[in-house]
């Protein structure tokens, strides 16, 4: 059997992206500076932050009026190892109006159900990283509809059959430090299911489900960095499974879920 | 800027391992077979399996008897989309043994928390892959030294600074699939920590520690594939943050755990 690699290329020379930018435009003017060449298979990894800001999911902080409760659970993030959104009341509420439910709130830590179903800290609001100092960003609408459209501009662009992946850091229950997971995905499977499938001894392996998309968008951040811009990756040498399952196969059923 | 550019090897053509094999030299060896030189900053990833199976980590179930909270947990297991240890009220014996305590006991799943402080199900027992049929897996004794010791004797053989990763495939709450993380880490920093770093903007990085172990172990996975005998990959190119923190720093302290 041959030697199986992947190749992982953080794509740098992006600019600070702004609300209405076409992103696969910018996107592949950077490849074609660096000699990035887009080839079919090729899974195009994007951080939520970028865009966010070009669909313009972008909040004036001036213009958050915090509520109580954003008051109260902004003066008790004291102390925690995250602290809740910084502290800052008016990211507080902007956690808040972006959830549909709150899961945990202690020890500093907000902990809340997206729109999407996500589970994560402060709603996926996040004040890092975007340009003005007083802004913050929301999670894109419809993250799997955003993929959907990358996904096709870029094919239109290049005429290549790629996989995109919107990705977003969150932490984990159990285990210290965020690892970056995909909220969007368009042209490839979320899940690669081995079950019913017969291992090495003829065993069949009823358990492994793999979440392939989340490992993609892990495998990306290796080549991201925070400090430096590198705000998209390209995965190459990936056997990506066609699917159109989206981000969305990735949200466990509440009514299954036993820590929600 | 340079594009940065990480590379995946999948390690094809180590044999079936058995307690007392020496996986370092069955590791070189495939490696010079496939033509894959070690450099230094390599992160060598090896499956918990195979780490397990060498270090002797292997039960005949023949040998268990299973207590009656395995047998009823057995029972139980129907139904859930993992199965507790495919209903074998063996192997949940051994899973009840190899914890230390049990986070949640329902729809056909048992999540425990294993010695090392894991939380993850079925304490990591696992029956897939053991080469016979009546034999099972617990994960090692203690995985950090298990890497320590790998990473140790790569060195010797090569004369090459690796790090090494041992990795486990584990369910998350809130989300579908199970990825690769790392229960085993030498030579390398398990956290890589921007806190008190300075965005592009200016605005310092509160809150963001990556577990760049676990996406480190969630990258390799991606060449290994469970029905492919590709129980090791090598990660070239990751700037790799030298440090002896091992796999026991990504484990959250219960004190402050929100889920346990």
């Amino acid at each position: 059997m041959a030697t199986k690699r992947i190749e992982l290329i953080g794509v740098t020379g992006l600019p600070e992206i702004t609300p209405g930018d076409d992103l696969t435009r910018l996107f592949l003017d950077a490849c074609r500076r660096e000699n990035v060449s887009i080839v079919d298979g090729d899974v195009v990894v994007f951080t939520q932050k970028i865009v966010s800001k070009a669909e313009g999911c972008v909040v004036r902080l001036s213009d958050v009026e915090p509520s109580m409760l954003a008051h109260t659970i902004a003066e008790r993030g004291e102390g925690g190892s995250k602290p809740t959104c910084g502290k800052d009341p008016r990211l507080v509420e902007l956690a808040l109006r972006e959830a549909r439910r709150i899961v945990r709130m202690d020890h500093g830590v907000l902990i809340t159900e997206t729109r999407h179903g996500f589970v994560c800290a402060n709603s996926g609001v996040d004040a890092s990283n975007v340009g003005a100092d007083d802004v913050a960003t929301t999670l894109p609408r419809d993250p799997d509809s955003s993929a959907q459209r990358l996904r096709d501009a870029i094919g239109v662009a290049t005429e290549k059959r790629v996989g995109v992946i919107i990705s977003d850091t969150f932490g984990r229950p159990w285990r210290e430090g965020v690892v970056n997971v995909a909220i969007g995905i368009a042209g490839l499977s979320a899940l690669c299911d081995y079950r019913g499938r017969v291992d090495n001894d003829g065993r069949s392996l009823t358990s492994t489900v793999i979440a392939v998309a989340d490992e993609l968008a892990g495998a990306a951040e290796l080549v991201m960095g925070k400090l430096e811009r590198i705000p998209v990756a390209v995965v190459r040498g990936f056997d990506l499974v066609p699917g159109a399952d989206g981000a969305r196969a990735l949200v466990r059923d509440a009514a299954r879920d036993l820590f929600r």
